[in-house]
């Protein structure tokens, strides 16, 4: 069995896997470097040591997740929002170039949602639709056909010009003052307009005004006050799990998939969130049969599910 | 070449359609029974009248559009909303015992989408997605897959569970006092709600009160005024269209169609409304490629677009 190079460049980290048919063997994470010809060479470095001491022969192809809708043919990067570098650069051409490797491009949460239909919490179903919470929120669709006498095609489903899948610029809300896109209410932005204030019975002592104490908080922070029962705390976090079930019914309505994954960093307080969005999908989805049946899931393959995603690609 | 029968069956009216190959050699339209006996005999008495002189064996078969989700197997209508007598009623099996020729069943904006890509606005597309726009808001995908050495394979697609593009119940305001499903937004629904008030400035003979004079419109009649010049009017169906505009962004968002196809009785007063959602889709869809690309267009085959693609059925 062949080996298979990943490689998920993120706005923050970049992580590399190597992977022995469906088995990672190596692992890496590096801060992404902020502009292209410095990415270039740590991209090259970093393989390199990944693929010490495996002969060539030995090697199928490197996959490389990138954070950007993509060109149909996927060898240009669209104005990818948090990595403008990348805008326009034919980077797996280049690093085919470098290192004279077979190499892919793809956009990360395809990756991702390749990953957990292939071996995660996808694993066994026809539909896959993936959604990632985090600085921002994407999505990606996979597709698993039954060709008579042929083994399963595995297909990310791309659209007409390559970009199926963005959730996160649904519109949920038009009217009032919050209008806003899924990635308004389910990504890092929505945590970042709420305000939290201290608790005003501890006699007294923090009967601070309002205005002075109020604080910008992300998810984790926000997830640690809820968890030592701050009221406040758990309800954005129920408003949120609630904005995210809006969310995912509109998705359930639009594909009707079998699984939906949820990854992602702000995924990881789903035990505080999760029962919302479920409620919430009970009460948005048309058919009787897809809201019975659906599975919402939380990602399996957690931090490198994008990296393993990448490799895959080479794979299939 | 051999006749298909189509029939669509509406909330009022139900459609006939004879087809010889592609072409429509009969059309026949009927009010819609409200109980399932009767209209199982209606149904009988028309195919028959439809196909009195040609030989059964010319016959390939019979495809049925209903206006509800199906379950994925097609054989049972889950909870038709504007025509319940049919709720978990297997049609299709019944019709193909009476008649004594294969039928087959499918949601009627499925069949819509069908025969405008193959027949209609969406011929030569890869990926089309319909919506028809009148007492609700439906929605079809249609994908066409070029197989090596194989001719065209056009699909339906269904999704998981047999619900995939009920475009009319994504959520796309969840804030506010009218939050609400892009059908409260864009079917009949929306013109209900507005309100006309006769124009003041005609010297003040009409200076009533806005209470007493105000009415429930349909979008028929409010076409009506605004091609006279209603200022309201046209107003109205500009915000229509505005709406119109985010729920197909959330569409090519979610699919990244080649074509839409726009049909329903709403849709003949398109040119009064169109401009506007093709400039909400310039603002609020992501991909740049995709926003330039995508077709918004009209139904072609209009008022038997539904009957011509359950034809279609039974030829694909």
């Amino acid at each position: 069995m062949k080996y298979l190079i990943g490689i998920d460049i993120g706005a923050t980290n970049t992580k590399f896997v190597l992977l022995k048919g469906f088995y990672p063997v190596k692992k890496e994470k590096i801060p992404t470097p902020k502009n292209k010809e410095k990415l270039r060479k740590v991209l090259k470095e970093n393989v390199n040591n990944l693929i010490s001491n495996i002969p060539q022969s030995e090697i199928k192809g490197i996959g490389i997740g990138v954070p950007g809708p993509l060109n149909k043919e996927r060898d240009f990067i669209l104005n990818p929002p948090n990595l403008k570098c990348l805008s326009n650069y034919p980077l797996a051409k280049i690093i085919e170039k470098d290192l004279k490797i077979k190499t892919i491009m793809e956009n990360d949460v395809n990756c991702f949602t390749l990953a957990e239909a292939m071996l995660g919490s996808g694993k066994g179903a026809e539909i896959v639709a993936g959604i990632t919470l985090g600085t921002g929120v994407g999505g990606g669709i996979i597709r698993k056909l039954k060709v008579k006498n042929e083994k399963l095609k595995v297909e990310i489903i791309k659209g007409a010009f390559g970009s199926a899948g963005e959730f996160g610029f649904m519109t949920i809300n038009f009217d009032g003052e919050n209008s806003g896109s899924l990635e308004d209410y389910c990504s890092e932005k929505f945590f970042k307009r709420k305000k939290i204030y201290p608790v005003r019975n501890i006699k007294g002592k923090e009967k601070k005004s309002r205005e002075q104490i109020s604080n910008e908080f992300n998810s984790k922070e926000l997830e640690e006050k809820a968890k030592k029962g701050n009221k406040r705390a758990l309800k954005i976090f129920q408003e949120y799990g609630k904005n995210l079930g809006i969310g995912i019914s509109n998705i359930i309505n639009t594909l009707d998939p079998e699984v939906i994954v949820i990854g992602g960093g702000i995924s990881k307080a789903n035990k505080i969130f999760l029962k919302e969005t479920k409620k919430e999908i009970q009460k948005k989805v048309l058919s009787p049969l897809s809201k019975k049946s659906v599975k919402i899931k939380i990602s399996k393959l957690k931090d490198f599910s994008g990296a393993i995603g990448a490799a895959l690609l080479v794979k299939s």
